[in-house]
């Protein structure tokens, strides 16, 4: 199979993989979107088994993955045409970062007076954490690059510390069934975002040419998204889920069906 | 009608095929489409039909001919622009098998300490499956393909033998109402899944050139698709109607209406 030449977001240079490369992420792209799509349909679907006060979270994680499966859409279709624009991503980000922050605040049973203000500070951090890594990744300079990931780290770090923070917290106040999803999305959560600060480096780390690292790096955030997104809303969900059934009073036995 | 070259997933050989089968295996695709979208909207609207506990099936068998409509949505528009991608439905396949095994254990009455873990080692068998047939399938060599048919074999007799015999203690156990439906998906099930290691044979025991043995193949992909997805999702419907029912004390003959 020959080789393929992608021409690159019009300010990066061209990259041109092996004809295996080049479908392995055609592929990734593809199951992206399809997974995007699927769990889009779950949430939306199964937001009114929640109580009222939890039906926001799946509807927001609905909106999440429905944003993150039109901007896969776009990504995968430009891929086809042997294109590729990681304008996509930032975009993409810029508004599901903090959507994720906000479905999950909805769930750790915080006072109004402690999640208002929480919530508006986290999502300026996430805003800011993408628009300063923008710059970094469209340049080829890598101590340009450096710069901008050591800010950007900055509201990623503040971000991470203080969710990671109130969700322990969570887990150690409440029940062993609200708990138990709770540290899961904890892990979820760590694994998933240090995915983005090490995949943004690669064009430092290697040297230009290296298709392997592109292959890598776009193979990796395909997963971290499918991570932090879709399998991040389920465990949401079943945060909601066992807080409903803790409300409603349902034994434990029966609470547990998801 | 003259004869047809296909670009096949570029891993493997190009083919031609005479007119009529290229057109039959057009048509036969767009069937499955059209198909797969409509019980979508079917599965969506009579979930609410279901008792709480079994309305997640008939979410989940929406999700499934969703994400089965994307890919082949994906495979009739290469298809229409001479090109093929295998590659789909080892994509579609590696998202939907779980969730079909996840959609009839929801049915089948088990307690939560059975199914929960029962679920999982399925769900992992289904992906070891899926990821255990990829490289035979886009090897040209069949020596390798028999490799992996064996070894993709393995997890395919756990989960269709645990399934058989799940569902056949279940049909024991439960009414006649309730175990008609359930006896109806064993053979379904059965059926539909024995045509995947078959027509994963044909490349070994047809030789390259024979584009009979691939329209066969891909018209029989298209129907275990349309028995394992669509038909296979309405009985776990029925089912799922059957024990809502029961449920609710409605008298056999109002409930046998589905």
């Amino acid at each position: 199979m020959e080789d393929i030449l992608i021409s690159n977001n019009p300010l990066l240079n061209d990259v041109t993989l092996t004809g295996n490369q080049y479908l392995l992420v055609y592929n990734v792209f593809s199951f992206v979107v399809a997974a995007m799509l699927g769990s889009f349909v779950y949430f939306l679907m199964n937001a009114n088994q929640l109580a009222k006060q939890y039906r926001n979270a799946a509807v927001i994680s609905a909106v999440v993955v429905g944003i993150a499966g039109y901007h896969y859409f776009r990504i995968f279709s430009g891929w086809a045409d042997f294109e590729f624009n990681e304008g996509y991503r930032y975009a993409d980000w810029l508004l599901t970062v903090p959507l994720l922050v906000i479905e999950l605040l909805i769930v750790l049973g915080l006072t109004k007076a402690v999640r208002r203000p929480l919530t508006i500070r986290l999502a300026i951090a996430a805003v800011l954490m993408i628009a300063l890594g923008y710059p970094g990744e469209i340049s080829t300079v890598d101590s340009t690059k450096w710069i901008f990931w050591v800010l950007s780290m900055i509201p990623f770090l503040y971000i991470l510390i203080t969710l990671a923070g109130q969700m322990g917290a969570a887990a150690k106040r409440e029940s062993a069934r609200v708990a138990k999803p709770i540290r899961l999305a904890i892990v979820l959560l760590l694994v998933a975002w240090l995915v983005y600060p090490i995949a943004y480096l690669f064009p430092v780390f290697f040297e230009e040419g290296n298709t392997m690292a592109d292959t890598v790096r776009q193979v990796g955030y395909s997963i971290a998204d499918l991570v932090a997104r879709p399998v991040y809303g389920l465990v949401i969900f079943a945060i909601a889920k066992a807080r409903t059934a803790e409300l409603e009073g349902e034994p434990e036995e029966e609470a547990a069906t998801v």
